[in-house]
């Protein structure tokens, strides 16, 4: 047997050997053998020739993607390389900053196996119950973590920070109280980056926020009062007394409130706050400039159905076993679109989960063991601090001082540079030091030795701190003393050893289907690969361990990498600027509109309100422009899913006078690249409209077309699904903004941290200047990577994916909506419809048998009704679309069997699936087909067989009979 | 309901507060509360009088541990900055060493989802095939790529380094040959490393080692050649005609060859190697210090059942389905004892594992490319060496040049060191260079400036690289290329998108039960917790990317944590000095007889050479006895399992004159702290003899008490075991040696490379000056949190815990050999026996039917046939050791139904076990026991199940069917 190719005949230059370009063959599953195979299925020669006949010439970018010094691509070594470049100008201090963040012990049990595993990490939202139970049930556990800390009744499973929760209850007291007002007050010692965010999400809503002192809450006539607990400045108070004369005065009760602190504090549900809000990073999710953590939202049992976000419940099955899914869908803004409570879709998953862990591991006396030390240290610190001379401003504190640092706070912020460590500047007369979990007797001296040096006294040594340990006194009062259990349930008691909890996680990772395991074809979510080497810098201490508000100077690297990134995403939009700050998608789409609002003001246009948005949107849009305080006003679609260009000229010429903007998804829901957006795009400008394009679909342009070249104003992308940030089963996200040039000056900015924009920004949408900044380096590392030639070579081959996967299953299923040539773009809608006409089944059943198949299925009912949207993303590998494409035919085969009344309508593999292994193993078997027929309905299963942990869940049955706590043990039992 | 202990009764000191021992209850299983029940179950107040009970007063060690700076625990966050400390002294440069060491891109999917994956780290050796198939399956492409490369017949499936592996090499052909002399003829561009290793083991073999230029192999009367391709100089030759020459003149030839370039060079099976030996590090594993790495050996297939190591091998299951297991059993030392082949027990197969992946990964045309890279690198930095003015020695090449320097060699070193990088220094006139997969253009240009500053001439500029490309040849004969393919087999061509790649890893994984889903009781292997901060510094840059051989002053941090560390054994130990040397337990006895060897040696009582050993030990023990030389006397036990006295003492007598050394293991292998070990050393000692004390079982002693306190001259360690290095699916190991004060002067040294312990020393006995110096973190980690009263603590809890299981399942089954009072040591052995005669269910049966409950099997039939050898550690939390217990008596009474006649002898589900998910779900069901029995046999399996992906393995037949390499696909579809 001879080679092929021997060496004399193959001699590539060295230039070739290199391979700078060897992570786009990773990326990218079809090698360019099967690229062939696929093409040749669809009778193309070339990918040329297919993307040819799928991109309307009239939007086609011509220019190579100006990625300027990233056009080029490096390999994962050499990006890694130019990374830690830059990694290497971020510094490291330790902070004491505090202000809502906070230094933090990851459990390496919990980095290692959850943040940086990828069964946690590359999972999807948990929209198919059956195959999410492991992260259901860690998401429960947060819940009633929030729940048992808080004193509330009911938690959601995360919210995106602090910040935007303050937000989203404002609005909620807003909705369920009966306002004799707008006005609504915030405490002058809540976070200021919270009081930001309070006022650019209050302005469009009409309503008034007021700022002022606690005390006077209870005269501001307000709605709602949002109090702090304990305050920015440290103090620990009362505020029983306050919520009463609140509520009295027909107002309600928002705590924004440290969920440390309420291990050791009387919970904001005890003292009558009817809503609490907060952050749960410092249970041991990493500072990352800012981002991502998961902050919270619990309420009083009678606000429930009316609390934003993702709420998990508990059901039952099939066989009326016990199973966990997300509760009350029905609030969301893909069923309620405008009247959706809000438009949070993403939330913070990943990292609830990370927290959750966290209080799982240390339970109850774990974690109140480490508030006690967080308070004796503030002490033992106060207590120095003021041997040293130095006045303290607040009577009480749980791990907070704000101190009079007067003529040495020059002197002081020098000596505590000198020593690496960051004092929070407050003005020039006054700085703050907050104390946390890393905290050591070292930390202390280090901070005293540089007090002492600023005021010219002599240093306390380490005796002192015995010393002043024995004297130390709560630093709150004795009536404001926790006296409730919390975490009483086993789970937070069990998981204690690092053996014990190392299984836990294991064994809930196991129960998931992620894309560790399968293709995840979600039309619109674009479930592609996160690749590790994009993964890794995610946890380098010089991203993870940097403080949101460090001075510039220690963050030099990250704003580098900030502005390498924006400049990387106007090169890929043809925008003019990129806005890093919103941190998920739906609060890009926000922004975004709040800049065209904003564009119009400065017209002297503010009157402009009218947002079309065609009938195919995702629910998020309505709902965004509700929240823009914009009319929602729907345009048709024609019979192909296209925009009814008829009818947006009708309608836009009928509002001319106050059309704001217009809202569409490029290529289309509908998985096709409509012929006419420049037309759409041309009729709104002529109206005085601007042009918002939802960036969901953007993996389908990238390199190809640029809706800043065809017509877009503004955009929203998302860099969880075109720049592959994981999912993380359910957040995070990020949703930064591009803009045309006239819309630069509006961008959000924060005025507190310095982050300005433009002088007329909107203002600050998320809490932290950059949003979710720690995990920026996964997109900058898949751009600098890839680079402008895999990057057009990763959309084309999702274009070549979408139209093999929809040639093959067409023979089976009817594909909806196609462009010329019945081609598709990046996803495919197949029509289930006449499958439900002929044999009865849904798409539900359809849905729930490809998990017997080990996969997840595909978006379901969405744009259309009755049909599944097939998004199979160029990371797929052909065998895995091949596979995919094997199941559907098994499906098809098994559905025909019932057409064809060779099957029972209702005792059929679909009807009663998923199967679990108890329901196969089971000794009595009662159904018309075989128990292979429903766990090995195709001979490659025998390889690997995913088995789901429950059988169908009961959605009404779950919402009928709301519960969102743990599962009480006795019940488990009786399973 | 109010809390038990309000805030003001609780006030702990901050001292309390600081929780520095928080770790050792992360370790340690059971809490205190939980230790308290087990205590109360066995009839104790206290942990301590359980010690005091189960402990020899005699060998109680009264001293706390004397761990200096590293008695008091330190927290993990405080663990691991102490480590960094010592990291940042080491200086990562970039490598041209060479040498048999290579600078590698580890994929990052491999190292987050392999080497960072406690699903691969934390597995077992694969004894239990059934539940070991992916591990297995990664093994078997191991080896498949093993016999691709090198062009023979058969591998096995890892070996310790490169030189352990000639060493074996050697003995290997000294057996199957019929040596017409003791000489061995080793060329003189074999690696230094490899010479030395080789002599070390040739010595007390009576093996002659000749070194000298390969053309005089022919003549030297040999009965193996070791020749080394490419050599150490980086010479590529034709070695056909000396290979004939040999074999004409009787001998046979080993080549020692580097698996990057048998992608472009004849492969040593081809040119007439009869075996083939070799490093797999370059494939993609970190330089860490030298090791560990997965070394290979393969052969001509006349000597496949002469191999030493582990080989894994293709059989059937119980359905007739294709299964992996380890083939060749037989082999082994643990069945044929001083008449093994090879004492090596533990092999590489964590490594192997990765370098295997990193083929499947990069595919025959990747590795091929890289190597071109490579060879091409290496011609261009030639061409400009040349133009610099440096003669090239070597006259042909791959990878590596050897140059004459001259007069410029120190300024030339110094150049190096100031840009950062390191060459090899060959002597005063002469550096070598080596060129691997992660030089870069800018590396070239680095290296020349070095070359041209030293010898004051221009540098060269960066177009010289592409004009050198253009001209570039290769640097070996045309008539050496390699024509034949290699790794054809589709698991090679598939795996190359890392989507896919990250599936397969996971599949693989899914397929075995390792720590992080169960405990593993497996008696005398300690499988404890690895802890996830314990392995976080194993890849960190500063311990990951050092080189064996690096100067000194680049190394401090390793050095130090070296010698930390040995400081700390010598405390746990009772031992004057410890070497780090021995790569495996295996190696460490070889070792540590070696050093007894040469004591008397040095005494004038060199005869000295009859070694006692215990009807009970361990086969590794008369098998490395063996490979020193001496001869086995095998000593009584008496029926509690302990050493006969009597027997001993006329043994010692008998043999007095040439007695050398008892080896015995203590606690015994029968789980037992002997109460006259004292008088065991005094006998032996008195006779003249040393005293071996084997280490296997130090996780009952640690902090209770010393080998080198009770009598012992020399242990083992196995870091693996006792402190915390992860058994990696069966290896790494290390097997460090402690020695008292007079056997100090013979500990191993290297002397080529420096590493000097005494002027008397043994020699090397593993190629890296250090061992696995890269894991060693793992074990200095362990100790530095646990401190003295944690170490301590962990110990007394094995001892707890192993007593409770024993004694809650003596009810169900007897327990074989205890101590006064019935307690045993830290492991427990119940006996089978009396079963297998009322039922006929085997050990066998009992050890699958434990798969179908999701754990694996204890220790079968050692020491005892008939019996299961269960070690829970301290670590396994109770619930775990309950489910156990549970599964324990669930099988009891299957068993009992046998014997009471309610159950078939044969048709029941422990003969039938473990059953399959196929198998259970099947359509036909012909079993006298039910599914539901079968798969669920007790309700908590409920919530977690493992499924055996395989039937029953059948090893018999694999046996008689050698078969040890990938299955064909044709064969899969038949399945």
């Amino acid at each position: 047997m001879k080679l092929e190719h021997p060496t004399q005949i193959d001699r590539p230059s060295l230039a070739t050997l290199e391979r700078h370009d060897a992570f786009a063959e990773r990326h990218i599953g079809p090698d360019s053998a099967e690229q062939r195979e696929m093409l040749a299925a669809l009778g193309f020669a070339s990918r040329d020739a297919l993307i040819d006949a799928v991109i309307p010439a009239g939007i086609r970018r011509r220019d190579a993607l100006p990625l300027g010094p990233f056009a080029q691509p490096k390999s994962e070594a050499e990006a890694l390389a130019a990374l830690r470049k830059l990694a290497d100008k971020n510094q490291v201090f330790r902070t004491y900053i505090g202000q809502g963040y906070y230094g933090t012990h990851t459990p390496a049990v919990i980095l290692r196996n959850v943040l940086e595993n990828p069964a946690w990490y590359t999972a999807y939202t948990p929209y198919q119950p059956e195959i999410s139970q492991g992260r259901l049930e860690a998401l429960l556990n947060y819940q009633q973590m929030i729940t048992d800390l808080t004193g509330l009744a009911i938690s959601n499973a995360s919210m995106l920070d602090e910040a935007t929760s303050a937000a989203e209850a404002m609005t909620l007291v807003h909705r369920v109280g009966k306002p004799k007002s707008n006005v609504f007050f915030v405490a002058d010692d809540v976070l200021p980056q919270t009081i930001e965010v309070v006022r650019t999400r209050a302005e469009p809503l009409d309503i008034e926020v007021k700022v002022g002192p606690a005390s006077d809450a209870a005269h501001a006539n307000a709605f709602g009062v949002l109090l702090q607990y304990p305050g920015a400045n440290g103090d620990v108070r009362d505020y029983r007394a306050l919520a009463e004369a609140v509520h009295a005065d027909g107002g309600h009760v928002i705590a924004a409130a440290d969920l440390l602190a309420l291990t050791l504090l009387t919970p904001p549900g005890e003292w009558g706050a009817d809503v609490a809000i907060g952050n749960s990073q410092r249970f041991g999710v990493p500072l990352g400039f800012g981002g991502p953590h998961a902050a919270y939202l619990a309420v009083r049992d009678a606000f429930k159905r009316q609390m934003p976000g993702r709420l998990v419940g508990v059901t039952v099955d099939a066989q009326g076993k016990h199973a966990l899914r997300l509760a009350l869908q029905t609030r969301e803004q893909h069923i309620r679109r405008e009247k959706a409570t809000s438009n949070i879709c993403t939330a913070q998953a990943l990292l609830a989960i990370m927290a959750s862990m966290y209080a799982v591991y240390h339970g109850p006396a774990g974690l109140r063991g480490i508030a006690q030390r967080v308070a004796r240290m503030t002490a033992i610190l106060a207590a120095g601090l003021r041997k040293l001379g130095y006045p303290i401003v607040n009577a009480s504190f749980f791990d907070t001082l704000t101190l009079t640092s007067g003529a040495h706070t020059d002197a002081l912020h020098a000596a505590a540079a000198a020593r690496r460590l960051n004092l929070r500047a407050i003005d020039a007369q006054t700085v703050g030091v907050s104390i946390d979990e890393t905290t050591t007797r070292a930390d202390l001296l280090d901070l005293w030795s540089a007090f002492a040096e600023a005021a010219n006294v002599d240093a306390l040594v380490a005796s002192d701190i015995d010393a002043f340990d024995a004297d130390a006194q709560d630093g709150f009062d004795a009536t404001l003393r926790r006296e409730t259990p919390f975490l009483t349930h086993p789970v937070f008691n069990r998981h204690h050893s690092e053996h014990e909890m190392l299984r836990y996680l294991r064994g809930l990772a196991d129960k998931d289907l992620a894309l560790d395991r399968t293709m995840i074809p979600l039309g619109s979510c674009t479930m592609k690969l996160n690749a590790t080497s994009e993964m890794l810098p995610v946890t380098w201490p010089e991203f993870a361990d940097i403080h949101p508000f460090a001075p510039a100077s220690q963050t030099v690297g990250y704003r580098e990498l900030v502005s390498q990134l924006e400049a990387m995403l106007v090169a890929a939009t043809g925008y003019a600027a990129v806005s890093l700050q919103p941190n998920a998608g739906s609060q890009g789409e926000y922004a975004g509109l709040l800049v065209i609002r904003k564009y119009h003001a400065s017209r002297g246009e503010g009157h402009r309100d009218v947002c079309l948005i065609p009938a195919s949107a995702h629910g998020t849009n309505p709902a965004s422009a509700q929240m823009a305080a914009m009319r929602v006003v729907v345009v048709a679609c024609d019979a192909n899913g296209n925009v009814d260009i008829d009818d947006l000229r009708a309608k836009a010429a009928e509002h001319a006078e106050r059309l704001a903007a217009i809202m569409i998804t490029y290529p289309s829901t509908h998985g096709v690249f409509e012929q006419n957006v420049r037309e759409i795009c041309d009729v709104v400008h002529a109206h005085g409209g601007q042009v918002y394009v939802d960036g969901a679909n953007m993996n389908a342009m990238v390199g190809l077309s640029a809706p800043g070249q065809f017509g877009g104003d503004v955009s929203h992308l998302n860099l969880h699904k075109t720049f592959c940030i994981p999912h993380g089963g359910g957040g995070p996200g990020v949703g930064p903004i591009g803009v045309g040039a006239h819309l630069a000056p509006f961008l959000p900015n924060q005025v507190s941290t310095g982050y300005v924009r433009g002088e007329h920004g909107i203002g600050a949408v998320s809490a932290a200047p950059y949003g979710s900044a720690a995990i920026l380096p996964i997109s900058w590392m898949y751009i600098a990577m890839m680079g402008a030639s895999g990057l057009q070579a990763a959309t084309e081959n999702a274009i070549l994916s979408a139209n093999y996967v929809a040639k093959r299953l067409s023979p089976h299923f009817p594909v909806l909506y196609s462009g010329p040539g019945g081609l598709v773009a990046h996803e495919c809608i197949i029509d289930l419809r006449p499958i439900k006409e002929s044999s009865g089944i849904s798409v539900d059943d359809v849905a729930k048998r490809l998990m017997d198949f080990g996969f997840h299925a595909p978006t379901m009912s969405f744009p259309v009704p009755g049909t599944l949207m097939i998004e199979p993303t160029e990371s797929e590998p052909k065998i895995e679309l091949d596979r995919f494409v094997e199941a559907m035919t098994a499906i098809r085969d098994e559905i025909r069997a019932v057409e064809e009344g060779r099957a029972d309508r209702e005792d059929n593999p679909l009807r009663h699936a998923p199967h679990t292994a108890a329901v196969v193993t089971a000794n009595d078997w009662a159904h018309a087909y075989t128990r292979e027929q429903a766990a090995y309905p195709v001979a490659s299963l025998h390889t690997n067989k995913y088995w789901p942990p429950v059988g169908r869940a009961d959605n009404a049955y779950g919402d009928r009979n709301l519960f969102c706590s743990c599962i009480p043990v006795s019940d488990y039992a009786a399973d």
